[in-house]
Formats: structure tokens, sequence, C-alpha cells
């Protein structure tokens, strides 16, 4: 934490638990009796209950999107860049939830949590979950809360997608909808290198089937390849160059001819982003994030035909792409656009010119956060005192 | 093989392999004493010697390029869309050499050789080549063949770096340079692919420090990631949506909910090349192959001038891209043109439209295949009978 606050920061925050005990019908057929969410909160709930703000994370994302844990902290919440007093998504104006996803492995149930009927980490017994069950859950959360209605569900990439599927599924239930850096669907090269990630991980003879809580392990091998590989698809070819162009990691300029040593600056960025991963991440976890991923495709159910899947939406919605974003590329955001206006409905949609990739969504672009704070203006007006 | 060979074929080959005792110093510092080279020739050598053309292969080539080894053989060589009677490069007028290049798996002296002074596989004892040191056993094998002057020398990807750096080493041995689909060195994007892929094979358990010969096994987990990992590359985005979409395996439709399956058909498709690639292919060798492509860097030693670089270079070159290619797309190979044109050299460039990415130089792809033949044929009428 820096050593004095930026007046722009939510401060110290503490994450709180919700323990749900109605139990959740999941798409895959199984039940979970009860779980628990844990999540954190900026700003003050207003007295009609009407400006409530769901923020929904991405693939390795969690419930800390804003502020410092503790005074030790060196880094803030994943998008503390977007989310404070007087930031886009404004914590005078508005109260905004953030939460960790069913599955996940920052305190809400999943893989890692203790199975209450074993006594042993759920581990891979835990069930697949989908968008459609987070968004199940996450309204869980908002009745909790008192927030029938949201002023605005907002998401970036897998987040995106849950925004857009809370608009198909409770479409009273927002009164915006926030899709940033996201797509309809995976195209099948995206779930390539899903597929790519998950047997790195699934062949590493430390996961054990899933058990490797159970062997005092970890599958470090498999889950640094599945986020270095995940990592170079977040990044631009023009980013990754003018970041590291082909820059040697030593200042000699010598090649090893080996290869045991990183000797690219890029090659040992990635082992670097690799190994931290490991350290805060759980295998299972990644895995279940990839197939969700995967299966999330809500104009299945209606012929894949998107705008039918879109007809009964209320919420208006703000699209925003990146141009050099080539895993979720503008065009896969126009789509939703498209079926949008087939149906008639309310959407404006910006692409933000960017050489930073999939990753632009995290960074504070100077035009993006320009027309996300001009947007979100126009939805705080549209707030109940 | 068909039952009846086709026309255009140029039917059984057998390959054969030289033996050089001339020792040769590599960039790595390092030194082979000796050293083996399998190759496979089409069509015959003129009185003038003056109509050989040269064929480099890409990362996981060989000498394999044209026709069949047996009446078993179901499939052709790796190029066989290219060379043969009356094909672009037609082997009525051409005498064709196709090598594995040193490092290789498939003959030629690599890891998998036994070291003479040892007994043993080399290993990861087999030193690191470079793309300048493939160029200058190449020419050795050459002057064995009697080929003072190659009509051409040609190839696609990591090949055509090899054909690139023909021209710089020896300009005054190819009269023509052929460089399909590659770029004059590396991103950090490309780079990071291939270091994601050794990464997979160094932390296999079963590489065993590339000693794995020795253990009776294969690093199988590591090289077939790394397989897939690189196959994801050598397609578009457009061409995976039009080969697999979002289509299930199982007729079904219905999802597993479970890790277990390849559920999508880009999975199933995915396993199998990767599977089927550690058949055939030695982890070694996959591991120097990604390092000569790190380090081509012809540029470098000019001051990153690629200019300067090519100004001593005498041969004509036919530069062709693709435009859906985005391991080295068609701006890579624009600044190996700009490098030529701004040096005066005679250079033609065509960027063929394909949906096929990266492997698309692979492809009999008409238009492609028509430029091909009609440069061939001027290459063909500057031969000396």
């Amino acid at each position: 934490m820096p050593e004095i606050l930026p007046p722009d920061s939510v401060g110290l925050v503490t994450p709180q638990t919700a323990h749900f005990t109605i139990p959740l019908a999941l798409d895959c057929g199984r039940v979970l009796p009860s779980y628990d969410l844990t999540y954190e909160t900026y700003g003050t709930l207003n007295a009609a209950c009407s400006n409530g703000v769901l923020i929904c994370h991405a693939l390795s994302g969690d419930h800390h999107a804003a502020g410092y844990h503790s005074t030790q902290d060196k880094k803030p919440g994943w998008w503390d860049s977007a989310i404070g007093p007087g930031k886009p998504i404004d914590t005078n104006k508005f109260f905004v939830v953030s939460l960790n996803n069913l599955g996940g492995c920052k305190g809400s149930t999943g893989p890692v949590t203790v199975n209450p009927e074993t006594g042993k980490p759920f581990g891979p017994d835990f069930p697949i979950i989908t968008v459609r069950d987070w968004v199940t859950s996450q309204a869980r959360l908002g009745d909790m809360l008192g927030i029938s209605q949201w002023a605005a569900v907002i998401g970036g990439s897998l987040g995106g997608m849950q925004a857009l599927q809370w608009s198909i599924q409770y479409p009273d239930r927002l009164r915006h909808c926030i899709v940033i850096a996201a797509a309809p669907k995976l195209s099948a090269q995206n779930i390539a290198f899903n597929e790519v990630a998950r047997q790195a991980i699934l062949s590493d003879p430390e996961f054990y089937a899933g058990n490797y809580y159970e062997y005092n392990t970890v599958p470090r091998r498999g889950l640094m390849l599945a986020r270095m590989v995940g990592h170079i698809t977040y990044l631009s070819d023009d980013s990754m160059r003018a970041k590291f162009g082909r820059e040697l990691r030593e200042a000699k300029g010598k090649l090893n001819y080996g290869f045991d040593e990183a000797e690219f600056q890029v090659e040992s960025y990635l082992r670097y982003q690799g190994r931290s991963f490991v350290d805060r991440f759980d295998a299972n976890t990644y895995l279940l994030m990839t197939k969700a991923l995967d299966y999330f495709d809500p104009a299945a159910d209606y012929g894949d035909n998107l705008t039918a899947a879109l007809k009964e939406v209320q919420a208006k919605f703000l699209l925003i792409s990146f141009t050099s974003d080539w895993r979720f590329s503008s065009a896969r955001s126009r789509e939703i656009v498209k079926a949008l206006l087939d149906n008639r409905k309310i959407v404006s949609f910006t692409e933000i010119e960017s050489p930073d990739g999939h990753d632009a969504f995290l960074m504070p672009i100077e035009p993006y956060m320009q027309v996300f704070e001009a947007y979100m203006k126009r939805v705080a007006s549209g707030v109940q005192p």
C-alpha cells in the first residue's frame, strides 16, 4: 500500500463471507446443498437499494477488485483503476459488490473447500459450474444484500459473459449491462488454447487426478504452463514487441546456446508469470473456469440464434472492445451489438484503440476510462435516491 | 500409396545418407568432427550441374518432401503438392535435393544418433545448431553432389529462413531465393510460444534432462503439449472455425460436465495431432529446432539493419505470404521485401488470400501454385542445359 492512500482509493477493505443453505441445482444435474460466497463491497447502499453495481470477475480474478486488504499490500485490487471515489465506477454514488465465484479458490466454495460430507477437500469431485450457475448464485447474493435490481452488472472477458447472461436470465433485475472485451461464445481457437491449458494440468503427474491436496503437492508444472499459454493470448504481438522485443535478459548480449536459462526477456517474464500464478491459484479451479468459458453459449438454447437469445432482455447495454484484442476481438463484441440492435434494444458500443491486447480491459487507458465514466454517469442519473 | 501412381508423382523414392568427415565448426563454438546428412533427390542433374534446387524444411519437416517410400505408404512426402513432374518445382526440369537438417531425427546426425565417442545417443549433449550452421552443412552437401550453384533455394517457414540465410552466406551459390511464409526474425510472441513448448518438454518428468533414451521412455506429455500449442499457431481462427466450429465430438450434442473426454471436435483433433507427433518426432530435436528459430536474426550482425544484412545478396527473390498467417504475417515478409528493394535487388512478392493460416504454405491453393509455377518457369528458363 502507498504510505498515504490516494484520495480516489476505496482504502482498506475487508472481505465478507455469506453462507447459503438453500440447495443450488446446477446445470450439470448435481445439487450443491449449501455453499459460501466471499465478497467485498465498496460504497454505501442507498435507502431505495437502487444503486447496487455487481462486478463479475474473469478467469483468474476474485472478489478483491478495489482497495487494499492491509497496509502491507503492495498492490490494490485487480480493477482499482476503475472502482473508487470519482472513478468510472464511482463509489460515492454506487454500492459496488464484487464476489469470488463459486468454484473459485479465494474463499467461495470450490475444489479447495472441505466437503462437509467427507471431511476432505472437494477436489475433482467439485461439480462443473456454468456461467448460468454463477448468475443464479449471484442473484441470491443480491437477494441477501437486499438488491432486487442492480443499477448495473459489469464484467470484462469471462466477467462480461456473466453480465450478458444476467440480462438473459434475470431481465428485470438489472438496468444496465456492461460487457467489456467479451464474446457471445468461444471460438474453436479459444477452446483450443483452453484445451492445451487443461491438458498441461491434467497430464502433470502431480495432479493425481485432482486429488493433489491429499499428496501435499500441487501440479506446479502444469498450472505454470497453462498460465504461460494463457498469458500470451492476453497480450498482443505488438505489445509484446514493445515490452520485450528480442531483448536478451543478460546485458552481455550473448546467446547461451543452451536450454537451462531464460535468455530472451520475454522468456523470463513468462516463467515469472507462470511461477507466481502457481502460488496464488488452484489448478482444479483453473480447470473449472476454462470449462465455464468453453460451455458459455447462450444462443445454443435458441437454435444458435443470438438474436432470439437476447429477445427478452430489458437492460440498456454498453459494449467495449479493444483493437488489438485477438482473444476476443471487436468482431465478437459486434456480434452481440448486432443481435441487440436486431431486437431494437438500446446499446452503446465503443472500440478502443489500444496495443495492449485482451489485457487492455484492466488498464486505465484514457479514452476507455472516459467512455466508461460518461456511461456510468448516465447509470447514476437513473438511480432513485 | 494410391494403387496407381498419379502421373505427376515422383513415385517411389529412396533416401540416401552422405557421411561428412571434414569437421564442422558451429556457431555455438563447438565442433562436429563428422556427421551424416540424409537426403532425397527427385529428377536428374543436368550436364552443366545447373538445375539443382534445394528444399529446406521447417520445424517438424524432414528430407521426405515428395513421392512415396513404399507401396504401403498412405501419404506422400510433405510437399508433394509442389514437387513432381509438371508441378511448380518440376522434376522434369530440376534436380531437386531435400535433406533432413543436422540435429534432426530422421537419419541425419542429431540427438538420437549414437555418439561414436561415448557409444550412447548424443541426447542433450548434441550442440545447438543455428540456421547458419545448417546452411554451411547444406553447402557441403551441394559440393558433394557437384552443385556449386543452385538454380533456386526454396523453403517455407523456418525453411524460408534457411533460404534467406543462403542468399547472405553464399551470395554466388544460388540464382533464385524463394522465401515462403517466413520472417526475418521471430517476434517476442513467436519466441513466447516456443518457450511454452520448450518448458512443456523440459518440465516433463520423463525428459530426464534430455537423457530419456537411457530410461527407455520419451517425454510424451511434454512433446504432445508442445505440438498442440504449435499446431494452434499454424491454423487461423477462421480456419479452425470452419473446420470445427463448436461442434461436439459426440453426435448426442450433450455436454459431458467432466474433464476426461475430449468433447469439442477441436479438442480431439488437437489431442490426436499431439499424440501422433510423439510417435514420429524426437523431443530433443524439437527443442533444437525451436532454438534455431529463436536465434535466427541475420540483421543482428549488421546493427539490426536488415537492409545492410542483405546488401551483398545476388539472388533474385520470390516472397510469398498468406493473408491469415498470424504466425509469420505478410508484414514480416514485407520487411524482407523492403530491405531487398532498399538495396535495389530484384524481388517479386505475392500475398495469397487464404483462410488456412500458416499451414497454407503446404497446401495446393490454386493462386499460390500458379504464382509458384510461373516463377519456377522463369527459374528454369535461366538454367544452362
